[in-house]
């Protein structure tokens, strides 16, 4: 068989070849901006032909700090097919952060859109290796930002070439890269191959997959510059299926207007844009009818999400799993053809959790001996990967890549259990896993209990370390509007009483006023353990770990 | 990312660790068989072990002469996982053609269904290199056939190990090949490595492809010695898909009643098949309401059976194309979602065409003087391709392998037409094309035009010498029985007057009895061309090209 390199450069001719009619539609700073897959492809090679002009030669990184929007989709293919690295910089980081690692990327160019680049300006005189900014807008003025020299993207692409010759690739070749964001320390950079980009859009579309079609018209709410949105713009343009961007800032109004104006049929976003989005649907004020699924992922969605979706709104919720590491695509929970006879209930239990291995990787839980733990539903180990689109070491960072990468795993640090039909669902990350009393709590199945609970809109439980049991969970607890003070912790802790095993149960609830989260929506548990010490060492002279009624 | 090899042996691990309760169903020789995929899993490892127990080791080539049967997906399997290369032998070919690619491929056993060794039997003598005979067969007798020390293939099982180590392999180790049966010449062998399976599963299995689900339950009527029956074993067992196997010497109703059975949801083979099959369902004799669709290759389906099957059955035929040298999946022909609009009359053309390419391979079409033609539905041009499944070169033969690969292309022989849309339909095979007064004639549109008429069951159009024209068409037509004898030349020529260009209309129209074909079910256009030499010999005086009235 040939020693054909798998490359995004045949990615986009494809689109162009077959798919040149078909539309992408991007909410544009001034409005809706729609256009073919044809117009795309030659800005694309204008793009590529200014990267060259700029100096840009293969392996050099190129930053982005950007909306999901089409400018950004043009660099996506843009940067790779090049031979450099789509660096996509998260534009919810601290400055601090985001000057390590486009200093430790050593970014040599960034693009940014318009109404970004105070951020940049603010950061500019600390990246050394950044030589050149382009501003990119819907028109060819550039706002006063106190940068020297920036440039123009569409004056650039004005006056750029429209025919474009490949280099040479290979398919391990890197083609982008991104920047997990670590709760302690420095993010960790993972560079994506050719290869795995390629290898995780086709496993990825697959049918028990996210099952994508030409026929698709897909909205990306997770960013571009979160795992390459979860490789959706890559896939997308592979197969052909018409593409809606959300563009800046994102309400949740927006996507609901998206999604009916432009009849999506497939969105994909965090749990946090499907709770802020419900009401506005289940109020009938916008028709999510267009939609035959929506791919949650990031954090899970509850049960009572799932079912109220599907109940309510007639729609789907997928949940897939995956991170930084892994490209990112790595479970998705579809039933079996064999799980017909499977009670409503239990259907969205077994959508509740992450799902089933994608064709191309392997896995194995171990316990803490390393040894692979049983195929139960009950027992908890940590996940372990490997497959063509796992990462196998983190970006110039020989120390930390070795707690993650042993003997050719990913260790994810993500707590799991996996069920005798092999549904994985996770437990809990390794690092929020409560160890009380020499057993194991989930504080993510706490969590999805009490979100069970009429007044709650969201839980999240934290460790508290105790004398006698090590460790003991606290719930935090955010009420529904409605419900503001007219719920106690006792209510909550009876609630729980029968659906979690007594030693769960929380030793307290703290009502607040909302989740802190990570600039990627994840709960932020750091700032709640912090927030809470206070009462953790005062609940270090208790002795009762169990406060619900007998 | 991971430097992970693509193998066989990680799609036979998911089998078993996700679907170990999904069944495979056989006819076997002494009725239906039924397993789960985890005692084929045991099986296949036993078998593993069997191989290595007969000195098979790293590249060796073992040979299968089988039907298609769960014996024969244990060694679809078995042998790769090996290190070993599964060489599917086709058992349709004459003993001196089946001689020659034993020799060639020097294989060293051979797996062999009982029914088909009184054929192994009468060549045994011929075959140095094969030092073993395993005899596969429902029970553990082996029936008298005059060979040296045969094995019964469920006696080794018996005694064999259920544990087996995977040796290391490389995606790029040859796992498989196939002959392909050239009309002219030796058969010609093919190579397909761990990785080409893996990948040619993947984008076959798209929803935009295949769209193979885990949920199917699949049959294969494409024989399991052609080109990996299309790969669909491998892709089952990936997904988890249940696989129904039709077993010895299928007839149509064999077929019919399986699929009713055991309700059967897609099925693939050839067009004779679906030829043969249509009147029984038609009938009301059999049921097919539990497919979903119809995979169709290895020869077109005419327009007349697709819109047939469609309004008369309610079950769509997918044209599928491909050829030995591309593992086979290539084109496949779905309408796009813009094409909503098209009459049911203009999808059912678009479903006759091959279809568009598949994501992950790239095709050029190129005239006599090797520059691309345009994409018009009209002007023709030979389809070369390239792409990670598609073959680099012919085994151990550098001379045919020049003509056929050249510049890192495939030359695939199909003379086509792309329009502007990207659907490729073919018009010939080169050898086939109708080179008549400086234009190209397609033998395959005046075929498909012919056996539009009611009457016409099947047609084959040949090219025969021409002293003016070079050379003119002269067309194959069996009736269908009914109409024996009340049609005659002069009806056919007028049926195609305003449907075919006035170049193309026949010369000369001769009824005979069948289409002759090749062992994969071909049409064998060279026989008839032998046949009517003397017919072309006398039209040689004519000077009048059209004949049919004006």
């Amino acid at each position: 068989m040939m020693a054909y390199d798998l490359t995004l450069q045949a990615v986009l001719e494809r689109a162009l070849r077959l798919y040149s009619k078909k539309e992408i539609i991007s909410r544009d700073f001034s409005g809706i901006f729609r256009y073919t897959y044809g117009d795309f492809y030659k800005r694309t090679l204008r793009l590529a032909n200014v990267l060259q002009d700029l100096g840009i030669t293969k392996g050099d990184r190129v930053g982005t700090l950007a909306w999901n929007n089409h400018r950004h989709l043009e660099l996506y293919f843009a940067i790779p097919i090049s031979g450099a690295v789509l660096h996509t910089l998260n534009l919810r980081l601290g400055p601090e952060q985001l000057v390590y690692i486009i200093n430790h990327a050593e970014d040599k160019v960034i693009f940014v859109d318009k109404d970004l680049l105070p951020l940049l300006q603010s950061i500019r005189d600390q990246l050394p290796t950044v030589e050149q900014i382009i501003v990119m807008s819907d028109t060819l003025e550039i706002p006063p930002c106190g940068l020297a020299n920036p440039l123009s993207y569409e004056a650039l692409l004005a006056g750029a070439r429209e025919t474009f010759s490949y280099p040479d690739l290979s398919e391990w070749d890197p083609a982008a890269m991104c920047y997990t964001t670590a709760t302690t320390g420095s993010p960790k950079g993972v560079v994506y191959t050719h290869r795995a980009l390629v290898l995780h859009c086709l496993a990825a579309c697959l049918p028990d997959c996210l099952n994508l079609h030409e026929a698709d018209r897909v909205l990306p709410f997770v960013p571009m510059f979160h795992v390459n949105a979860w490789g959706i713009p890559f896939a997308c343009t592979w197969l052909g299926a018409t593409q809606v961007f959300p563009g800046a800032r994102p309400q949740a109004e927006d996507i609901c207007r998206l999604i009916e104006d432009h009849k999506v049929t497939l969105a994909a976003g965090v749990p946090t844009i499907w709770m802020a989005t419900y009401p506005l649907w289940e109020s009938g004020k916008y028709d999510p009818s267009s939609l035959r699924e929506i791919v949650n992922g990031g954090s899970a969605a509850s049960v009572s999400m799932i079912r109220n979706y599907r109940e309510k709104l007639g729609v789907p919720i997928l949940h897939a799993y995956g991170m930084t590491e892994t490209t990112p695509v790595v479970l998705v929970s579809r039933p079996k053809s064999t799980m017909e006879n499977l009670s409503l209930e239990e259907k969205y239990q077994l959508s509740a959790k992450q799902g089933l291995l994608v064709p191309g990787l392997e896995m194995k839980v171990v316990g803490e001996d390393g040894r692979e733990i049983p195929w139960d539903g009950k027992t908890m180990g940590e996940l372990l990967l490997r497959g063509p689109w796992i990462a196998k070491e983190y970006y110039k960072d020989p120390v930390r890549s070795q707690d993650s990468f042993t003997e050719g795993w990913l260790r994810t640090g993500d707590i799991v259990t996996v069920d005798s039909e092999g549904y994985v669902g996770i437990a809990d990350r390794s690092k929020d896993l409560i160890k009380s009393g020499g057993e194991w709590i989930s504080s993510l199945d706490l969590e999805n209990t009490i979100m069970d609970h009429p007044a709650v809109l969201e839980a999240a439980v934290i460790a508290i370390p105790h004398p006698k049991w090590d460790e003991r969970p606290l719930a935090c607890v955010v009420l529904k509007q409605d419900y503001e003070g007219l719920v106690e912790a006792q209510d909550i802790l009876d609630f729980l009483r029968g659906k979690a095993p007594k030693l769960w149960i929380p030793d307290q609830v703290e009502f607040i006023e909302a989740i802190p989260r990570t600039s990627v929506g994840k709960f932020y548990k750091a700032a709640l353990r912090a927030r809470f010490a206070e009462a953790a060492s005062a609940l270090q002279t208790s002795e009762a770990p169990l406060r619900a009624k007998a």
